[in-house]
């Protein structure tokens, strides 16, 4: 559950990053930005920011707006149908982010586990990415990111998106928000 | 036919506006820029300069890069296969663009047709993309697109790109380049 206002604070903060970063939303768009709580209530710490270009049965594109050492959560995108699972290319825009997906644990781990979550984070195999850099994630693939001190923004290109579908390891995760009106 | 100093320069001038607007290639990146010449001998005209990000088999992403007044001419995208034909979303980041798809003919229409090629233009509903904005076309759907008099950067996302199938209503055009080692 998150409130109304949070809600807003949070877009707030994520459009002016963008705005700062020369990505130019329309009204539409800055009333739209997502702003992914995931049921944990510590979106500083548990969050993420989206705004979503375009989402068709082919596939997606969307901006991600993380705050200093925001973390996106471990999932996973399973097979849907005939669909083998969302397959997910990020390119860091800005900042520092450190994806983690499954193989050899990586030493050291520059992110933190969020405290009071560890045992839902199982993958270390560390993937630093900065401006210019990009990575593509398999389907059906555990993976999470953080942010560094700054925190960061990624282009996410990909095959059509199904949030509802993602499989958390944490099962305290609601993927979709809860908004209260306060 | 395009002179390999006339690709790096144009690859020199595309790379530069990307990096005024903020967007971070690596050098290999740079290196790769593609400059589509189109085989009509008019690259400042006729043309397209493109960085390639991700093409898988379920998706691509591209930045598109557009001189002044530059024009990306008259194509479709064909069914291929069991692929119903690329579908693209255009979103406009930097300049104008002036898009063009089957439709009823807009007026005025504010590109300039390149002379000597009259004939292969001939779908003119007019879309207008300044930054912010975005137009998603549908696959087997004629097309074309020129940019402003400052030129324009346009994020490109879509199903799997196949250059190669492209059909373009001006039977001279080439839209894999041939480049001479001058």
């Amino acid at each position: 559950m998150i409130k109304r206002s949070e809600v807003e604070a949070a877009q707030t903060k994520a459009a002016a990053l963008l705005n700062n970063l020369g990505v130019e939303l329309t009204a539409g768009e800055r009333a739209d930005i997502e702003v992914a709580e995931f049921g944990l209530g510590e979106l500083e710490t548990t969050g993420l920011e989206l705004v979503v270009y375009v989402n068709t049965d082919r596939y997606c594109a969307k901006e991600l707006v993380l705050f200093p050492r925001q973390t996106c959560p471990e999932h996973l995108h399973p097979p849907v149908g005939d669909d083998p699972g969302k397959m997910e290319t990020f390119r860091c825009r800005w900042g520092v982010v450190w994806l983690y997906i499954e193989g050899d644990a990586s030493f050291p781990v520059h992110a933190k586990v969020p405290t009071g979550s560890e045992d839902y984070y199982t993958v270390f195999n560390e993937i630093e990415l900065n401006p210019g850099d990009q990575y593509t994630i398999p389907p059906n693939t555990l993976h999470w990111f953080q942010a560094g001190d700054d925190g960061a923004v990624v282009s996410e290109f990909s095959s059509t998106s199904r949030d509802e579908f993602d499989i958390f390891t944490d099962p305290r995760i609601k993927r979709i928000p809860e908004i209260s009106d306060e």
